[in-house]
């Protein structure tokens, strides 16, 4: 059976079972959390776990490497869409230890697209279009600086409100330990 | 106390009582998926849970809408990155019903922003720019065309290997219950 149909018949089986009934909230997030963090399938669970947040909590802004790039990117656009529309109050940036964005090398990610069959026209028509590949997939040497990075465009964006806390955190993606980077609250405290 | 002290108290206790252990994993997701979807709260646990998918089953790329708006953004890097570097070999796309950003209106998100001190004159700024906030702050009529939408970008891709199956579904934000928009095993035994 395809993925797809297990994942249909088991949720029918979900729906008619009413276990939804344990999950019930609403869609304004009960502590005012915006949460940047990485796509890493080890965080699923275990994220909002180790952070004591429930559904209805915070919203969940998930990338790889979970890194802010474009202060008008997709990205930042949800934080201030969180802050603006949806309640949200502080935001956390949270990076992970052993991330696949870590030391993550264009030019291998090319190499695989050729292996797969893109063809090589393809890559050449993109590079004269003006799409830069080497630095669209580039990844970061440390974490620390990704996540101090990402921080520092949200905390500066000319489009946050004054006065929002904005953390960088690192999750330790096996016991979800968190460090602290930065504490938002300093950060204005001294501004 | 503030929400960053209290989660950081929580962690220690979480850590502490190796409360970790139940969702040990690996950074490939078994089920090989990588989902598309949105930040809203009320997916937060209720959606692996409404599909039946663990701590190590899928990458969870999230954001305002789950929509893919740039083929070149963070969004699509995140799913290429998924798939060639992670092991992901099916992509989800999953709106959902009552999301925020169904009818969004960049005039409304703008006036908020008035209010919260965001100067007027920032925004002109901007706009002299380059930057067209109507176009970036708008959001979908329908999640049903934002979902056929985000699909289709990530199906024409020019870098998406050939024959990975891109699904698009609606889930239920209360019941989790999904809605099939479109099969992409069907697609592609069509194409």
């Amino acid at each position: 059976m395809h993925t797809l149909e297990n994942i249909l018949s088991f949720n029918r089986q979900f729906v008619e079972e009413k276990q939804y009934e344990q999950y019930l909230t609403d869609r304004f997030p009960d502590k005012k959390l915006a949460i940047v963090t990485c796509m890493d399938t080890r965080l699923t669970e275990l994220l909002p776990k180790a952070l004591n947040l429930r559904n209805g909590d915070a919203k969940m802004i998930k990338s790889a490497g979970g890194i802010v790039t474009q202060p008008f990117g997709n990205i930042m656009r949800s934080v201030l869409v969180a802050v603006y529309e949806l309640g949200a109050h502080e935001v956390l940036v949270i990076g992970h230890y052993e991330c696949g964005m870590t030391g993550l090398n264009a030019d291998t990610v090319v190499g695989h697209m050729l292996e797969k069959g893109i063809p090589q026209e393809t890559l050449e028509t993109l590079e004269h279009a003006g799409i830069n590949l080497n630095r669209w997939l580039r990844g970061f040497d440390s974490v620390q600086d990704s996540v101090e990075r990402s921080v520092g465009i949200i905390r500066n964006h000319p489009l946050l409100p004054p006065n929002t806390p904005v953390h960088g955190l690192i999750i330790d993606p096996t016991t979800g330990r968190l460090d602290l980077v930065t504490d938002g609250n300093e950060y204005l405290a001294n501004k």
